[in-house]
């Protein structure tokens, strides 16, 4: 039984976790860690249901102390996901981090720490397996089949295009493929911008409609076939079970990792 | 038993025809007309099985008087499409015509001519009923779910983005919409081209790659659902079905229609 | 301006239709009519936000008199939603249904009413106007292309299998296809039920997964082509534009009818 | 530059193999094996054009001893494959072998002799690189999204259902899945078949129609999300690039490898 101390836990995020780590078998929620309701639990608080007896703390060291977590999920935002980090992996607690705000000064810092300590961490920009699996999956496609259009689509709400992690995926294609132009050399756009953004020879293709949410297809063309990875993301419990997955990885790991592709 | 002529009968296109006519029940192919081997038949070109035995004939008037056919199906060039369907027209044969090389001033005078024999013609600039199908769908949907983007999909050696089918079905949906932004008003493209072509508010995106052939999708976004309507063109078959029902049709008919969208 | 009342406005569907007509151009939330709460406003009430002040009534005749409503949307059960309607035409309003409840002699006897009254009425069991599309043109294309396949895709907690649209479907194609059947005459399932469910010769297909809505494709083949219509409902406002559409509909009707496949 | 025989360039796979061969940079064709014609060149047959002045032998010894190819293609029946394959492996030439009919003793002595004589080997029983990524992939995401399901999808001249490569992938994916029943447990078919398939837990759909070629998607569902893994084979073509990654790979190889899953 592995047991979980969630900081964050009245975001939106923190509050799935929260759910998650209640709800999944082998692991166990034991504190949460709060800048303010301290001495209350989760269960006197609204958002929660009244069953949910978390004690909150807002010391992470007494937290520590009183109920020993193996594990800290930290949802917080870049401000204080530092120096939680470092403090947890002072106490003998694994971090799962889900956040990108580090310099590269603290990464360096966090993973020597870690190494020296001999336990696990796991900082993850993306903790929705399907859409690692999807990005892995491209760049090792991109080895037999380089000829690669990327579709992501997304709800009209959306400011940028492309999307980061249509961007993301390009990137991780382009780390092996032969940069190739694409197309026929002659190739004329009537309409200007129909074939898509330029990405190293790639083209990424930005759809934005009211409907969609977040998906992705990568397409990958070759003589008489073709092969397509799609990832659908329909909602925020889609990072849950990627946290999980985190909580029940990190208790066998002795380092410090950034990014679930370089664990699953 | 309808009695069907084929001109351009040697042509890829004439030749699957041929071929289709001779399959088909409830039609018959009784002569073919050519700029050359008159006096033998199908079943001695080396194209056509042994067993087609089809005069190929010169002359229309005589290829008319001979064999009797209820209808022309021309596939040959623009520059004698004009003259066979006239004739044909002249002669009380119908004519199913798949080409677009005709002047308004000669589509007038064939108008006026069908009209006073009151007899059928079809001329077809696209024979492919799918195609068509989806065109009609999108101009019917975007009434209701006015928010469309189309994706347009073909092989790599096409010099033209977006696609003529791709703006044709731009310029149906443009009939009926009124005309909007699509999109988030502060929308920003990091990517040049990520968001596609524009035409008229709506977005189309052109994808080549090897292993295509020729696909469309025409996505259709409303609040908490998605219409998307899809055609896959794979082989020149496709257009076959739409060459049989034009026959099955023409019979029917009193004038002459431009476009199979206008029939269906 | 059109002025609505709703009946049902706190249970699910009805308080989406509440922000709904609250949001939307053109019309205006007059009252609700509810079993309780008589004498308060939505305002008062904890699901609604506090300038929602429009008046809950628990007598039809009182709300119809004091608030003047030109439609009544009615997102009830089966039990009142029939005394609703009734009570609704004769006091000449035109009501907007969105239940399956009526008995043949009921529907007859609204049908009656309305034409006498000469006054518009709708009723839908199912609001979701691109499923509607989907089916409408699912029967046209089925008269084109006569094989057909259906693939309806749920969420892994659905009991029944095929989904009530993906039968609905079949059955409004059976209405205009010859019969066939369809695939090889001498095929064979080495595992049984690979072929899916048989409807008068079309198959059906029913995937159940975590992480899918509702989400149904029909397949069309042809020679050489495909021709996919796909409908994904993602949330249950995808049914709002169609309350929406139908309250704009009914204020120019004079009869009662019944689904929006016959208005759409 | 690798040198390359082919045995069974006349069959339809083999004439596809000559064509890519020849057209391929590093790669040369030096001689073909047949039962017959020997003396004469490809160029001298109609089904070739006069350019492919490739000598044909009837005797593999020779074939070697007169233009030394680094590889043996194999394309012929189960017949004469395991005889080919010995010989070559004898006479130091990497055999890459297109079929599937060897006896298990057979595929061990085959082993057993490349290893002694370290040089690689390839037994293929598909060439089409994409599938064999989608059933790799499936394979990898099942460990973290362990419900699936499998919708294959082929012409309708197709006798069995389901396909060799949906139940070669069900089975690739249950070596690493946990079995486990998908759906709900009082799930219930009102039409009989529609839920497809049953294989270990997931469920596999067969699609049969006109117009479609080979296609087959895998669905992976977890909470919020979809992982989507698809690949379309339209032509013949998409074994040809196997084939050439198979020529250019087992010149660099030691061993006997079955199954291009195992090098890709």
């Amino acid at each position: 039984m592995i047991k979980v101390a969630i900081a964050g836990a009245r975001g939106k995020m923190g509050m799935e976790a929260v759910h998650t780590v209640m709800k999944r078998e082998g692991m166990k929620l034991v504190s949460v860690l709060d800048y303010k309701e301290v001495g209350t639990t989760l269960a006197e608080l609204d958002a929660f249901p009244n069953t949910y007896e978390v004690p909150i703390f807002t010391d992470f060291a007494q937290l520590v102390e009183e109920t020993k977590p193996d594990v800290l999920v930290d949802l917080t935002n870049p401000h204080s996901v530092y120096t939680h980090t470092k403090q947890a992996l002072e106490l003998n607690v694994r971090p799962v981090i889900g956040t990108t705000g580090f310099t590269d000064e603290q990464l360096t810092e966090l993973k020597e720490l870690a190494a020296r300590k001999k336990i696990g961490a796991i900082i993850a920009p993306n903790f929705a397996i399907g859409a690692i699996l999807m990005m892995k999956f491209a760049r090792e496609a991109a080895k037999y089949l380089p000829d690669v259009e990327i579709i992501e689509m997304h709800h009209d709400k959306k400011l940028d295009a492309p999307s980061g992690t249509g961007v993301k995926t390009a990137q991780m294609i382009a780390e092996v493929r032969h940069e190739k132009i694409q197309g026929h050399p002659d190739e004329k756009e009537t309409h200007e911008g129909a074939r898509g953004a330029e990405f190293e020879g790639m083209r990424i293709h930005s759809v934005r409609l009211p409907g969609l949410v977040a998906h992705q297809q990568v397409l990958f063309g070759g003589e008489g076939q073709l092969l397509t990875i799609r990832h659908d993301s329909l909602t925020r419990e889609s990072f849950m079970s990627g946290v999980a997955f985190c909580i029940e990885t990190v208790i066998g790991m002795e380092s410090l990792v950034y990014g679930l592709e370089n664990i699953i």
